[in-house]
This record gives C-alpha cells, sequence and structure tokens, in this order.
C-alpha cells in the first residue's frame, strides 16, 4: 500500500523495541518530512555507531574506544566495582553524582527462562578485576534473574577471595512510594532491612 | 555521558514524533545491538527515502514515482475524489476495500491556531481536479479544523462549480461505540443526521 522506500523505512523502524506498524508509520511518514541534511545525519549516526561504537575492553561498558571515559578516568577509586547489568544502569548511577568508583557491565542477567547461562555474560573478566580489589558492588536488579544472577556472583567471588568484601545494593520504599501502593516484596525489604535511626 | 556515536544516534531519534530521551535511548542501545547489515539496511532506506520518496503529481500522495500507483490505476473511478488530510488516510481508506475512486491529499488543514492558510495547502491543484468529476468528498476529520477546512472548501468549490455534488463523510457513533461513552458533539451529530431504517 505504502510506496516501496517508505514500506523499507517503517519496517527498519519496527525493529526497534516495543514498536508496532502505527508508531513506525508515524515514525517513517515524520523521517519523509525531514530535511534532506537531517535525514542524512540520521543515516549516518546509524553508520557511525555501527563503525565506532563497542564495548571497553576493561569493564563492557559502551564506548567509541577501547578503553571508556571511566575506566580512563585516574581520579575515580579503581578498587571499588558496582556490578550492572548494561551501560543504561552507568548512566543512571551517574547521574547520582554520588558514585566515584569504577563499573562492570555483566551485559544481560542470568535467566532460566530466557535460557541465558552465566557463560553468556561478561563474568571471567569480573573475576579478573576483583582480584586485588577492595569492594565488589552487586547492583542487578531486584527482580528474580537479578537476585539469582547476584547470588551466583556473591558464591563465584566469595569462593575464589574469600576477604574480599562483596556487598548488595539496598531494597526498600522508593523516594516519594506509599506503604499502601507498594508491593508484598517491596514492604517485605523494606522491614527486613530496617535500620536503626540513632 | 554516553559516547558521542551513541549520542548522537539517541539525538536524532529524539527527533520522531513523541520519542523523548528514555525512548530514544532505548531505540539507539537496541539499534547499536544490531548485526551491521542491519543498521547499514536502517541507513539505507532513510537515505532511499530522502532520495525517492515524493508527492504525486496528481493526487499529492506519497509515491516514488512521479504518479502514484492509485492515479495510474484505470480500473478506478477518476471522477470520484475522497479529499483527506494525509497519506495516511488514504491507506485507512483502502483497506476497508469499499472505495474504487481516486483521492486527493491537502497535506494538513486549514488551522487559525497552528496558522496554516488555504494557500498552504494542495488546494489549487484539487479546483483543477474537480473540473469534469462527478463527486468530491470532503474527508477530513471530525475536529475543528477538519470542518473548517471542509466548509472552507465546499464554498470555494461550489462558487467555481455550481453543478458539483460535494459530500461529506457521515459523523456519529463509531462502531461498537456505546451511547454513554460518545461525548456530546457524537451524538448531537449521530442524532442530527439519522435515517430512516426502512
Amino acid at each position: 500500500m505504502y510506496p516501496k522506500s517508505l514500506r523499507n523505512l517503517i519496517d527498519n523502524f519496527r525493529r526497534l523495541p516495543g514498536v508496532g506498524e502505527k508508531t513506525a508509520e508515524r515514525y517513517a511518514l515524520s523521517a519523509a518530512d525531514m530535511d534532506p541534511a537531517e535525514i542524512e545525519n540520521f543515516a549516518a549516526s546509524l553508520l557511525d555507531v555501527k563503525d565506532h561504537l563497542r564495548h571497553c575492553e576493561i569493564c563492557g561498558n559502551l564506548s567509541d574506544e577501547d578503553e571508556c571515559d571511566i575506566c580512563k578516568d585516574e581520579s575515580r577509586d579503581h578498587q571499588t566495582i558496582f556490578v550492572v547489568e548494561s551501560s543504561r544502569d552507568i548512566i543512571a548511577m551517574e547521574k547520582t553524582g554520588d558514585y566515584h568508583g569504577v563499573y562492570h557491565v555483566l551485559n544481560g542477567l542470568i535467566s532460566t527462562s530466557k535460557g541465558v547461562l552465566p557463560e553468556d555474560l561478561n563474568i571471567d573478566q569480573l573475576v579478573r578485576r576483583a582480584d586485588g580489589s577492595k569492594e565488589i558492588i552487586l547492583a542487578t536488579s531486584a527482580t528474580r534473574d537479578g537476585e539469582i544472577t547476584a547470588m551466583y556472583l556473591e558464591k563465584l567471588l566469595h569462593q575464589k577471595y574469600p576477604d574480599l568484601l562483596i556487598t548488595r545494593i539496598a531494597h526498600g520504599l522508593p523516594a516519594g512510594g506509599m506503604l499502601d501502593y507498594a508491593d508484598e516484596m517491596t514492604l517485605s525489604h523494606a522491614l527486613s532491612d530496617r535500620k536503626s535511626m540513632e
């Protein structure tokens, strides 16, 4: 029904997560309305990501160079490693401005339902980096897969480095969260992880 | 915070309608995960739209050629013209399979709030095409701008071709629509446009 060039572009937009036919149509028609220079820039930015974006050799974070800006930053504490699922989590954490150590990106979580095994993740490199570190902060999500991955890593790292401090980020009521809207799991964590107000 | 190549791609996705920072990040990260061939295909489809997509010289519909497939189709009734706001409306109408005439795309609606004047739309060409036509079906949206545009076109066409049949698509309760969920305007139209059941 659509001209071939537009149909192809719609199909490409449909490859993006959560984009159905209607949304892809809207995107493609809006791209068709862009200035030639804008649409060229869009296409070039896709090719640029393909050609230059890679995973940092040290931590697995996305980077345009072999080593990411955080790993290259000598002012950070390289003996504290904050372990996350993806590069997006690093962005979220960096926005807080509260963390000054380095990161390690697993590129996924162990998942029985999705068939993701420990060997599919960036774990060997974490074990190597943990040698000589002070603290490993396990910051995978508070989901089933996130908890399983954290437990697996704790066991693995503890076996190899019995004296290494391994921590897990806190679970509890989110900022602004109301008790009567929180689910049972959140409330259960909020209760068991309560701390003295002194 | 993001590598430069990824930041550029995020900014490009943000140009799409309704796409904010979070969604653009998700799209860009998903594009970064694509195979090189897939991402090249995506970039090529953007450039293809830039190079080949244009408006049909006759009706204003989007087309890869000077004349669109519908205008080229000799089996259709070229004396009945269905006037719509955009090419998307043509797709929607063609899906019904009920219409066998041709179309005319205005590329917008007259709008005082958005400052769109009649001369900004594909109206002169409609007036030319109306010469020798049997019927002009005004199918702009049932919104304020859609009604104003329909009224403007009716007056313009009637002045020039007093004998031309000019119709407006029906307004009323949508299929599956329940009376107690319908707004006042819809109910008011449904009442005034009621027809005999004989």
